[in-house]
């Protein structure tokens, strides 16, 4: 089974000019969706993971699946004002102006072992504002995982360049 | 395991006056975590569900899971403007203002069986609003299934008024 026949292209979204690579035929496949899960299961059992961090929205789709998996917990990387307890934060940029991420302080600390889940990588700015929360914490950061990534995009090289391990399991 | 036991009550989140129910000490409970999805797919195992639908963004942390522990395939509904095909859509009541939620057309269809999840039944107005479009795609609701519902808010009752099946693995 490719997982890459299950990622349809779809061209000129969100805007002309950009093609963009929807994962709702391989969610709305179960067969396809549980294989999925089940290489990155096999990839991060019995490696000392302690949390598997998914960041908001779709990251929350692979990192849960893949927490109730390997009966590992699962901690949120949320969009602003959605974490009521006490947390970090991260700005970072965009093509146009900035966002933020927020993370429960209480939920990671440098006893943690932890796997960063994203659905795609891209230019690299979510995951590595999502990285630098990760090491505030003083957490060990296991690898980032992605679905797919954009290879004519700086986001692998980024990653490479800080010395993060990453996976992915499609390249376009 | 009392599910109850990992929900925390946040006093005056998001606001002076409410009681915010936080499910992330559940999430972050590898067993903890695993054992409400047990729960679930056990309940809903040979059902002939075809479709397991999560709304944005914390219905997506336990429908997939679900929809993993299950093999079914797993279909977003999401905040406007996130699906690049072709999608139905309902705008629904808040407490100030309005809501959308979008659904890929193509994805639901009158043959499918569809579990809805959600991680909180409160007033009622996103489920109803997931219920209304999933009607219109003429798909069977087997039932809406949520982690916490509150018992002080209309919900419930609402759910009931229509004729809609659903169920909750804890009340507060």
């Amino acid at each position: 089974m490719q997982i890459e026949n299950y990622i349809r292209a779809i061209p000129d979204y969100p805007k002309p000019g950009i093609l963009f690579r929807d994962i709702t035929p391989l969610l709305a496949d179960g067969a396809a969706f549980q294989h999925t899960i089940n290489i990155l299961a096999e990839r991060y059992r019995d490696q000392g993971i302690t949390k598997i961090v998914g960041i908001e929205a779709r990251g929350f789709i692979f990192a849960t699946a893949l927490a109730y998996a390997l009966g590992i917990g699962f901690v949120p990387l949320r969009k602003p004002g959605k974490l009521p307890r006490k947390t970090v934060s991260q700005t970072y940029a965009l093509e146009y102006g900035e966002d933020k991420l927020e993370l429960h302080a209480e939920d990671i600390s440098a006893a943690d072992k932890v796997l960063v889940v994203d659905d795609l990588l891209a230019t690299g700015g979510t995951i590595l504002a999502a990285v630098e929360m990760l090491n505030k914490q003083q957490a060990t950061i296991a690898e980032c995982v992605f679905i797919i990534t954009l290879a004519d995009l700086p986001g692998a090289q980024r990653l490479q360049q800080a010395k993060i391990p990453y996976y992915t399991l499609c390249s376009f």
